[in-house]
Protein backbone atom coordinates (compact mmCIF):
# COMPACT_ATOMS: atom_id res chain seq x y z
CA UNK A 1 0.00 0.00 0.00
CA UNK A 2 1.09 3.30 -0.85
CA UNK A 3 -0.68 6.49 1.62
CA UNK A 4 0.24 9.84 0.26
CA UNK A 5 -0.90 12.21 3.20
CA UNK A 6 -2.32 15.09 0.90
CA UNK A 7 -3.15 17.31 3.94
CA UNK A 8 -2.34 17.19 7.72
CA UNK A 9 -4.18 20.00 9.46
CA UNK A 10 -6.69 20.89 11.75
CA UNK A 11 -9.88 22.45 10.50
CA UNK A 12 -8.11 26.16 10.89
CA UNK A 13 -5.17 24.52 8.66
CA UNK A 14 -1.95 26.65 8.19
CA UNK A 15 -1.51 29.50 7.92
CA UNK A 16 -3.98 30.04 10.18
CA UNK A 17 -6.12 33.69 9.28
CA UNK A 18 -5.11 36.18 11.28
CA UNK A 19 -1.64 34.66 12.82
CA UNK A 20 1.28 36.38 12.48
CA UNK A 21 3.58 33.89 14.15
CA UNK A 22 7.21 32.55 12.19
CA UNK A 23 5.41 29.65 10.99
CA UNK A 24 2.04 30.86 9.35
CA UNK A 25 3.90 33.68 7.87
CA UNK A 26 6.23 31.29 6.97
CA UNK A 27 3.56 29.00 5.56
CA UNK A 28 1.53 32.44 3.98
CA UNK A 29 4.66 32.95 1.50
CA UNK A 30 5.06 29.57 0.64
CA UNK A 31 2.40 26.56 -0.17
CA UNK A 32 4.36 23.75 0.51
CA UNK A 33 4.83 24.76 3.95
CA UNK A 34 1.18 24.94 3.90
CA UNK A 35 -1.38 22.25 6.27
CA UNK A 36 -4.22 21.58 3.96
CA UNK A 37 -7.55 19.91 5.42
CA UNK A 38 -6.86 16.09 6.81
CA UNK A 39 -6.93 13.87 3.50
CA UNK A 40 -5.20 11.12 2.21
CA UNK A 41 -4.88 9.17 -0.66
CA UNK A 42 -4.41 5.07 -0.67
CA UNK A 43 -3.11 3.32 -3.66
CA UNK A 44 -3.06 -0.38 -3.77
CA UNK A 45 -2.22 -1.71 -7.41
CA UNK A 46 -4.17 0.33 -9.85
CA UNK A 47 -6.07 1.49 -7.50
CA UNK A 48 -7.14 4.21 -5.80
CA UNK A 49 -9.30 5.48 -2.74
CA UNK A 50 -9.12 9.06 -1.48
CA UNK A 51 -9.77 9.51 2.59
CA UNK A 52 -11.47 12.45 3.02
CA UNK A 53 -12.25 15.23 0.42
CA UNK A 54 -11.85 18.46 2.18
CA UNK A 55 -9.03 19.80 -0.67
CA UNK A 56 -10.88 22.67 -2.63
CA UNK A 57 -9.00 21.11 -5.66
CA UNK A 58 -9.98 17.77 -6.24
CA UNK A 59 -11.44 18.30 -9.79
CA UNK A 60 -7.65 19.06 -10.69
CA UNK A 61 -5.83 16.20 -8.61
CA UNK A 62 -8.26 13.42 -9.89
CA UNK A 63 -10.33 12.92 -13.36
CA UNK A 64 -13.14 11.92 -13.67
CA UNK A 65 -12.39 7.68 -13.24
CA UNK A 66 -9.04 8.01 -11.21
CA UNK A 67 -10.64 6.88 -8.04
CA UNK A 68 -12.55 4.01 -7.13
CA UNK A 69 -13.88 5.80 -4.52
CA UNK A 70 -13.90 8.28 -1.56
CA UNK A 71 -13.99 6.94 1.84
CA UNK A 72 -15.79 9.68 4.81
CA UNK A 73 -14.14 9.48 8.31
CA UNK A 74 -17.17 11.94 9.23
CA UNK A 75 -19.17 14.84 7.77
CA UNK A 76 -17.39 17.40 9.50
CA UNK A 77 -17.20 20.28 6.79
CA UNK A 78 -12.91 20.40 6.59
CA UNK A 79 -13.43 16.96 5.77
CA UNK A 80 -15.86 16.82 2.83
CA UNK A 81 -15.97 20.87 1.81
CA UNK A 82 -14.40 19.41 -1.55
CA UNK A 83 -17.30 17.65 -2.91
CA UNK A 84 -19.84 20.74 -2.42
CA UNK A 85 -18.94 22.08 -6.03
CA UNK A 86 -17.38 18.62 -7.35
CA UNK A 87 -21.15 16.83 -7.47
CA UNK A 88 -22.73 19.33 -10.00
CA UNK A 89 -20.58 17.72 -12.34
CA UNK A 90 -21.69 15.18 -14.89
CA UNK A 91 -19.30 12.67 -13.96
CA UNK A 92 -20.26 8.97 -13.49
CA UNK A 93 -21.54 8.61 -10.37
CA UNK A 94 -18.38 7.97 -7.85
CA UNK A 95 -19.36 6.29 -4.50
CA UNK A 96 -18.45 7.81 -1.33
CA UNK A 97 -18.46 5.18 1.76
CA UNK A 98 -19.11 6.64 4.64
CA UNK A 99 -20.73 6.80 8.59
CA UNK A 100 -24.36 6.57 8.43
CA UNK A 101 -24.97 10.17 9.82
CA UNK A 102 -28.25 11.45 8.30
CA UNK A 103 -27.27 14.90 8.79
CA UNK A 104 -24.40 14.91 6.93
CA UNK A 105 -23.22 18.34 5.95
CA UNK A 106 -25.12 21.29 4.66
CA UNK A 107 -27.25 20.06 1.13
CA UNK A 108 -24.40 17.29 0.79
CA UNK A 109 -27.10 14.47 1.11
CA UNK A 110 -30.09 16.13 0.16
CA UNK A 111 -28.30 17.05 -3.31
CA UNK A 112 -25.85 14.71 -3.88
CA UNK A 113 -25.51 15.34 -7.97
CA UNK A 114 -23.25 12.44 -9.04
CA UNK A 115 -21.79 11.60 -5.52
CA UNK A 116 -23.40 8.10 -4.54
CA UNK A 117 -23.35 8.62 -0.91
CA UNK A 118 -23.27 4.86 0.90
CA UNK A 119 -23.84 4.95 4.29
CA UNK A 120 -23.58 0.85 4.99
CA UNK A 121 -20.29 1.25 7.13
CA UNK A 122 -20.61 0.18 10.68
CA UNK A 123 -17.71 -0.64 13.06
CA UNK A 124 -16.16 -4.27 12.56
CA UNK A 125 -18.17 -4.51 9.17
CA UNK A 126 -15.51 -5.24 7.27
CA UNK A 127 -15.10 -5.66 3.83
CA UNK A 128 -12.94 -6.01 0.11
CA UNK A 129 -12.12 -3.98 -2.62
CA UNK A 130 -9.91 -5.12 -5.00
CA UNK A 131 -7.79 -6.98 -2.57
CA UNK A 132 -8.02 -4.39 -0.28
CA UNK A 133 -9.11 -5.48 3.05
CA UNK A 134 -10.98 -2.97 5.09
CA UNK A 135 -12.33 -2.60 8.12
CA UNK A 136 -14.07 0.19 9.64
CA UNK A 137 -13.49 1.66 13.31
CA UNK A 138 -15.26 3.53 15.46
CA UNK A 139 -13.68 6.14 16.87
CA UNK A 140 -14.58 9.28 19.56
CA UNK A 141 -15.85 12.29 18.34
CA UNK A 142 -18.20 15.21 18.06
CA UNK A 143 -19.94 13.34 15.69
CA UNK A 144 -20.70 9.18 14.08
CA UNK A 145 -16.77 8.86 13.00
CA UNK A 146 -14.88 5.95 11.81
CA UNK A 147 -11.40 4.89 11.33
CA UNK A 148 -10.20 2.35 9.05
CA UNK A 149 -7.71 -0.57 9.01
CA UNK A 150 -6.64 -1.75 5.68
CA UNK A 151 -4.74 -4.80 4.84
CA UNK A 152 -2.99 -5.66 1.72
CA UNK A 153 -0.38 -8.25 1.30
CA UNK A 154 0.34 -9.20 4.47
CA UNK A 155 0.72 -5.47 6.23
CA UNK A 156 -1.39 -3.73 7.93
CA UNK A 157 -2.10 0.43 8.12
CA UNK A 158 -4.88 2.09 10.47
CA UNK A 159 -5.79 5.61 9.43
CA UNK A 160 -7.43 7.16 12.66
CA UNK A 161 -8.82 10.69 12.41
CA UNK A 162 -10.53 12.18 13.81
CA UNK A 163 -11.17 10.51 17.51
CA UNK A 164 -9.75 11.81 20.82
CA UNK A 165 -8.72 8.38 22.37
CA UNK A 166 -10.09 5.07 21.12
CA UNK A 167 -13.47 2.78 22.06
CA UNK A 168 -12.56 -0.23 23.66
CA UNK A 169 -14.06 -1.90 21.10
CA UNK A 170 -11.85 -0.46 18.20
CA UNK A 171 -8.48 -1.00 20.42
CA UNK A 172 -9.79 -4.57 20.83
CA UNK A 173 -10.32 -5.12 17.33
CA UNK A 174 -6.49 -3.66 16.26
CA UNK A 175 -5.01 -5.72 19.16
CA UNK A 176 -6.59 -9.04 17.76
CA UNK A 177 -4.34 -9.30 14.56
CA UNK A 178 -0.79 -8.74 14.38
CA UNK A 179 0.97 -5.58 15.14
CA UNK A 180 0.34 -2.73 12.78
CA UNK A 181 2.92 -1.92 10.04
CA UNK A 182 1.85 2.05 10.19
CA UNK A 183 -0.75 4.05 12.38
CA UNK A 184 -1.27 7.37 10.87
CA UNK A 185 -3.34 8.94 13.90
CA UNK A 186 -5.17 12.48 14.77
CA UNK A 187 -2.09 14.44 17.01
CA UNK A 188 -3.93 18.07 17.41
CA UNK A 189 -2.43 19.11 20.45
CA UNK A 190 1.15 19.11 22.19
CA UNK A 191 1.85 18.01 25.82
CA UNK A 192 0.14 19.52 28.07
CA UNK A 193 -2.68 21.01 26.15
CA UNK A 194 -6.71 21.07 27.17
CA UNK A 195 -8.04 19.30 24.08
CA UNK A 196 -11.76 18.07 22.63
CA UNK A 197 -12.88 15.70 20.37
CA UNK A 198 -8.67 14.91 19.41
CA UNK A 199 -5.69 13.45 20.62
CA UNK A 200 -3.00 15.62 22.08
CA UNK A 201 0.82 13.76 21.97
CA UNK A 202 0.14 12.07 25.15
CA UNK A 203 -2.62 10.12 24.15
CA UNK A 204 -1.07 9.35 21.27
CA UNK A 205 2.07 7.94 23.22
CA UNK A 206 -0.42 5.81 25.01
CA UNK A 207 -2.22 4.34 22.12
CA UNK A 208 1.16 3.01 20.47
CA UNK A 209 2.07 1.24 23.87
CA UNK A 210 -1.31 -0.41 22.87
CA UNK A 211 -0.44 -1.24 19.77
CA UNK A 212 2.91 -1.45 19.45
CA UNK A 213 2.91 0.00 16.00
CA UNK A 214 6.25 -0.09 13.74
CA UNK A 215 5.90 3.29 12.70
CA UNK A 216 3.37 6.30 13.64
CA UNK A 217 2.78 9.34 12.04
CA UNK A 218 0.60 11.98 12.81
CA UNK A 219 -1.98 14.28 11.31
CA UNK A 220 -4.49 16.38 11.76
CA UNK A 221 -2.03 18.79 13.61
CA UNK A 222 -3.41 22.14 15.15
CA UNK A 223 -1.60 25.37 15.25
CA UNK A 224 -0.03 24.60 18.71
CA UNK A 225 1.33 21.34 18.07
CA UNK A 226 3.01 22.68 14.62
CA UNK A 227 4.45 25.50 16.40
CA UNK A 228 5.75 22.85 19.22
CA UNK A 229 7.58 20.22 16.42
CA UNK A 230 9.61 23.01 15.45
CA UNK A 231 11.26 22.87 18.86
CA UNK A 232 10.77 19.62 20.25
CA UNK A 233 11.93 15.68 19.20
CA UNK A 234 9.35 13.08 19.66
CA UNK A 235 9.54 9.89 20.43
CA UNK A 236 11.21 6.96 19.15
CA UNK A 237 8.71 5.38 16.45
CA UNK A 238 6.54 8.44 15.68
CA UNK A 239 7.02 11.05 13.16
CA UNK A 240 5.08 14.04 12.32
CA UNK A 241 3.07 13.77 8.81
CA UNK A 242 3.32 16.93 6.68
CA UNK A 243 1.08 17.18 3.38
CA UNK A 244 2.58 15.32 0.31
CA UNK A 245 4.45 12.81 2.91
CA UNK A 246 3.99 8.84 1.12
CA UNK A 247 4.45 6.34 3.26
CA UNK A 248 4.51 2.70 1.77
CA UNK A 249 4.07 -0.21 3.70
CA UNK A 250 5.82 -2.77 1.70
CA UNK B 1 -16.95 52.74 -7.43
CA UNK B 2 -14.43 50.00 -8.28
CA UNK B 3 -15.98 46.43 -8.11
CA UNK B 4 -14.30 43.15 -9.46
CA UNK B 5 -16.02 39.99 -9.94
CA UNK B 6 -14.00 37.41 -8.26
CA UNK B 7 -16.07 34.81 -9.31
CA UNK B 8 -18.92 34.59 -11.73
CA UNK B 9 -19.53 30.92 -11.71
CA UNK B 10 -23.20 28.59 -10.94
CA UNK B 11 -22.72 26.24 -8.13
CA UNK B 12 -20.46 24.14 -10.21
CA UNK B 13 -18.51 26.40 -11.45
CA UNK B 14 -16.18 26.37 -14.65
CA UNK B 15 -14.80 23.52 -14.92
CA UNK B 16 -17.64 21.18 -14.14
CA UNK B 17 -16.62 17.80 -12.78
CA UNK B 18 -16.00 15.07 -15.41
CA UNK B 19 -17.33 17.49 -18.26
CA UNK B 20 -15.37 16.78 -21.81
CA UNK B 21 -16.89 19.54 -23.27
CA UNK B 22 -14.34 22.25 -24.60
CA UNK B 23 -14.75 25.11 -22.54
CA UNK B 24 -14.73 22.74 -19.65
CA UNK B 25 -11.26 21.20 -21.11
CA UNK B 26 -9.91 24.56 -21.42
CA UNK B 27 -10.41 25.78 -18.13
CA UNK B 28 -8.78 22.73 -16.27
CA UNK B 29 -6.03 23.30 -18.43
CA UNK B 30 -6.41 27.16 -17.96
CA UNK B 31 -6.85 28.95 -14.45
CA UNK B 32 -7.38 32.18 -16.26
CA UNK B 33 -10.79 30.57 -18.07
CA UNK B 34 -12.18 29.08 -14.78
CA UNK B 35 -15.54 30.47 -13.43
CA UNK B 36 -15.18 30.31 -9.63
CA UNK B 37 -17.68 30.61 -6.85
CA UNK B 38 -20.14 33.58 -7.69
CA UNK B 39 -18.52 36.79 -5.27
CA UNK B 40 -17.44 40.20 -5.97
CA UNK B 41 -14.70 42.61 -4.29
CA UNK B 42 -16.18 46.43 -3.73
CA UNK B 43 -14.05 48.90 -2.74
CA UNK B 44 -15.09 52.79 -2.50
CA UNK B 45 -11.60 55.55 -1.52
CA UNK B 46 -9.66 53.48 0.75
CA UNK B 47 -12.45 50.87 1.97
CA UNK B 48 -13.16 47.00 0.78
CA UNK B 49 -16.53 44.77 1.24
CA UNK B 50 -16.31 41.38 0.22
CA UNK B 51 -19.47 40.59 -1.49
CA UNK B 52 -19.99 36.71 -0.69
CA UNK B 53 -17.16 34.29 0.44
CA UNK B 54 -17.34 30.76 -1.99
CA UNK B 55 -13.32 31.38 -3.07
CA UNK B 56 -10.89 29.20 -0.91
CA UNK B 57 -8.25 31.01 -1.20
CA UNK B 58 -9.28 34.41 1.05
CA UNK B 59 -6.71 34.13 3.85
CA UNK B 60 -3.97 34.62 0.76
CA UNK B 61 -6.04 37.22 -0.91
CA UNK B 62 -6.86 39.27 2.27
CA UNK B 63 -4.64 39.78 4.77
CA UNK B 64 -6.48 40.43 7.90
CA UNK B 65 -7.75 44.35 8.55
CA UNK B 66 -7.42 44.23 4.33
CA UNK B 67 -11.61 43.78 4.52
CA UNK B 68 -13.75 46.01 5.98
CA UNK B 69 -16.30 43.48 6.14
CA UNK B 70 -17.76 40.60 4.16
CA UNK B 71 -21.33 41.43 3.17
CA UNK B 72 -23.23 37.63 2.45
CA UNK B 73 -26.05 37.23 -0.05
CA UNK B 74 -27.06 33.74 1.51
CA UNK B 75 -25.94 31.08 2.92
CA UNK B 76 -25.63 28.40 0.16
CA UNK B 77 -22.35 26.63 0.81
CA UNK B 78 -21.17 28.09 -2.55
CA UNK B 79 -21.48 31.69 -1.03
CA UNK B 80 -19.95 30.88 2.29
CA UNK B 81 -17.64 27.71 1.98
CA UNK B 82 -14.21 29.84 2.29
CA UNK B 83 -15.32 30.88 6.10
CA UNK B 84 -14.96 27.35 7.45
CA UNK B 85 -11.18 27.52 7.57
CA UNK B 86 -11.08 31.52 7.96
CA UNK B 87 -13.06 31.41 11.37
CA UNK B 88 -10.48 29.52 13.25
CA UNK B 89 -7.57 32.02 12.90
CA UNK B 90 -7.29 34.32 15.81
CA UNK B 91 -7.89 37.84 13.09
CA UNK B 92 -9.84 40.58 14.66
CA UNK B 93 -13.68 40.05 14.75
CA UNK B 94 -14.66 40.23 11.24
CA UNK B 95 -17.98 41.35 10.49
CA UNK B 96 -20.29 39.61 8.13
CA UNK B 97 -23.32 41.21 7.06
CA UNK B 98 -26.23 39.24 6.06
CA UNK B 99 -29.59 37.85 6.13
CA UNK B 100 -31.79 36.68 9.05
CA UNK B 101 -31.50 32.61 8.03
CA UNK B 102 -30.93 30.80 11.66
CA UNK B 103 -29.83 27.40 9.74
CA UNK B 104 -26.37 29.15 8.63
CA UNK B 105 -24.73 26.70 6.50
CA UNK B 106 -23.45 23.47 8.63
CA UNK B 107 -22.45 24.82 11.57
CA UNK B 108 -21.08 27.97 10.30
CA UNK B 109 -23.47 30.20 12.85
CA UNK B 110 -23.36 27.83 15.83
CA UNK B 111 -19.54 27.75 15.65
CA UNK B 112 -18.50 31.35 14.41
CA UNK B 113 -14.85 31.85 15.51
CA UNK B 114 -13.62 35.14 14.40
CA UNK B 115 -16.64 35.59 12.17
CA UNK B 116 -18.79 38.28 13.59
CA UNK B 117 -22.23 37.62 11.76
CA UNK B 118 -24.56 40.38 11.93
CA UNK B 119 -27.75 39.08 10.57
CA UNK B 120 -29.66 42.49 11.12
CA UNK B 121 -30.31 43.43 7.32
CA UNK B 122 -33.95 43.45 5.95
CA UNK B 123 -35.39 44.39 2.76
CA UNK B 124 -35.03 48.59 2.47
CA UNK B 125 -32.97 49.28 5.97
CA UNK B 126 -30.34 51.05 3.96
CA UNK B 127 -27.13 51.85 6.24
CA UNK B 128 -24.08 53.53 5.68
CA UNK B 129 -20.17 52.47 5.97
CA UNK B 130 -17.87 55.01 5.13
CA UNK B 131 -19.65 57.00 3.13
CA UNK B 132 -21.26 54.30 0.91
CA UNK B 133 -24.83 53.77 1.04
CA UNK B 134 -25.83 50.59 1.14
CA UNK B 135 -29.94 49.09 0.59
CA UNK B 136 -30.57 45.62 1.14
CA UNK B 137 -33.23 44.05 -1.46
CA UNK B 138 -35.37 40.94 -1.29
CA UNK B 139 -34.33 38.11 -4.19
CA UNK B 140 -36.42 35.32 -5.24
CA UNK B 141 -34.22 32.60 -4.21
CA UNK B 142 -34.79 29.19 -2.26
CA UNK B 143 -33.39 30.63 0.63
CA UNK B 144 -33.26 33.82 2.83
CA UNK B 145 -31.32 35.76 -0.25
CA UNK B 146 -30.47 39.65 -0.41
CA UNK B 147 -28.91 41.34 -3.06
CA UNK B 148 -27.72 45.27 -2.81
CA UNK B 149 -27.86 48.82 -4.01
CA UNK B 150 -24.74 50.46 -3.43
CA UNK B 151 -24.54 54.08 -3.78
CA UNK B 152 -21.40 56.32 -3.51
CA UNK B 153 -20.69 59.71 -5.56
CA UNK B 154 -23.52 59.84 -7.25
CA UNK B 155 -23.67 56.85 -9.02
CA UNK B 156 -25.87 53.17 -8.42
CA UNK B 157 -24.62 49.84 -8.40
CA UNK B 158 -26.91 47.29 -7.77
CA UNK B 159 -25.34 43.45 -7.94
CA UNK B 160 -28.62 41.47 -7.40
CA UNK B 161 -27.37 37.08 -7.11
CA UNK B 162 -28.58 34.66 -6.34
CA UNK B 163 -32.15 35.45 -7.54
CA UNK B 164 -35.06 34.02 -9.97
CA UNK B 165 -36.94 37.72 -11.01
CA UNK B 166 -37.49 40.21 -8.32
CA UNK B 167 -40.19 40.56 -6.01
CA UNK B 168 -42.04 43.83 -6.70
CA UNK B 169 -40.83 45.67 -3.71
CA UNK B 170 -37.49 45.28 -4.89
CA UNK B 171 -38.25 46.44 -8.47
CA UNK B 172 -40.01 49.30 -6.56
CA UNK B 173 -37.02 50.34 -4.67
CA UNK B 174 -34.60 49.81 -7.69
CA UNK B 175 -37.32 52.01 -9.57
CA UNK B 176 -37.59 54.74 -6.99
CA UNK B 177 -34.25 56.52 -7.91
CA UNK B 178 -32.14 57.67 -11.19
CA UNK B 179 -31.63 54.69 -13.48
CA UNK B 180 -28.96 52.15 -12.44
CA UNK B 181 -25.42 53.25 -13.72
CA UNK B 182 -24.93 49.10 -13.64
CA UNK B 183 -26.81 45.98 -12.90
CA UNK B 184 -24.75 43.01 -11.97
CA UNK B 185 -26.87 40.29 -11.83
CA UNK B 186 -27.85 36.47 -12.00
CA UNK B 187 -28.19 34.70 -15.20
CA UNK B 188 -27.61 31.09 -14.82
CA UNK B 189 -29.00 29.93 -18.22
CA UNK B 190 -29.54 30.14 -21.54
CA UNK B 191 -32.84 31.38 -23.83
CA UNK B 192 -35.09 28.79 -23.60
CA UNK B 193 -33.58 26.74 -20.55
CA UNK B 194 -36.23 25.68 -17.43
CA UNK B 195 -34.25 27.01 -14.55
CA UNK B 196 -35.07 27.41 -11.13
CA UNK B 197 -34.27 29.45 -8.48
CA UNK B 198 -32.15 31.81 -10.89
CA UNK B 199 -32.42 33.94 -14.11
CA UNK B 200 -32.19 33.05 -17.74
CA UNK B 201 -30.99 35.63 -20.12
CA UNK B 202 -34.75 36.32 -21.08
CA UNK B 203 -35.64 37.15 -17.53
CA UNK B 204 -32.57 39.54 -17.20
CA UNK B 205 -33.40 41.16 -20.22
CA UNK B 206 -37.33 41.77 -18.77
CA UNK B 207 -35.05 43.55 -16.04
CA UNK B 208 -33.41 45.61 -18.15
CA UNK B 209 -36.54 46.71 -19.80
CA UNK B 210 -37.95 47.49 -16.13
CA UNK B 211 -34.69 49.03 -14.95
CA UNK B 212 -32.83 50.56 -18.10
CA UNK B 213 -29.56 50.42 -16.39
CA UNK B 214 -26.69 52.02 -17.77
CA UNK B 215 -24.88 48.47 -18.26
CA UNK B 216 -25.55 45.10 -17.31
CA UNK B 217 -22.95 42.75 -16.43
CA UNK B 218 -24.04 38.83 -15.97
CA UNK B 219 -22.52 36.65 -13.25
CA UNK B 220 -23.26 33.55 -11.77
CA UNK B 221 -22.99 31.80 -15.12
CA UNK B 222 -23.82 28.06 -15.42
CA UNK B 223 -22.45 25.38 -17.80
CA UNK B 224 -25.00 25.47 -20.32
CA UNK B 225 -24.95 29.25 -20.61
CA UNK B 226 -21.40 29.72 -20.48
CA UNK B 227 -21.40 27.58 -23.64
CA UNK B 228 -24.27 29.15 -25.16
CA UNK B 229 -22.14 32.51 -24.77
CA UNK B 230 -19.40 31.23 -27.31
CA UNK B 231 -21.66 31.28 -30.09
CA UNK B 232 -24.22 33.75 -29.45
CA UNK B 233 -24.37 37.46 -29.08
CA UNK B 234 -25.86 38.96 -25.94
CA UNK B 235 -28.38 42.77 -26.66
CA UNK B 236 -26.98 45.91 -26.06
CA UNK B 237 -25.98 46.95 -23.05
CA UNK B 238 -25.82 43.82 -21.38
CA UNK B 239 -21.90 42.19 -20.97
CA UNK B 240 -20.95 38.30 -19.84
CA UNK B 241 -18.76 38.93 -16.41
CA UNK B 242 -16.01 36.80 -16.11
CA UNK B 243 -13.87 36.22 -13.12
CA UNK B 244 -11.49 38.80 -12.58
CA UNK B 245 -13.42 41.50 -14.81
CA UNK B 246 -12.96 45.42 -13.15
CA UNK B 247 -16.23 47.60 -13.05
CA UNK B 248 -15.61 51.09 -12.10
CA UNK B 249 -18.41 53.23 -11.88
CA UNK B 250 -17.05 56.87 -12.01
Amino acid sequence: MRLTLLGTGAAGGIPLYGCDCRDCRQALANLAQERAPCSALLEWGEHRLLLDAGLMDLHRRFAPGVLDGILLTHFHVDHVQGLFHLRWGPAAPVPVWCPDDPAGCADLLKHPGCLDFRPEMAHGRAWQRHGLHITPLDMVHSRPTLGYLFEHGGRRLAYLTDTQGLPAHSLALLQAGPALDVLVVDCSFPPGAEGRNHNGLEQVMAMCTQLQPARTVLTHIGHEFHRWLRTHSLPGGIEAGHDNMVIITE
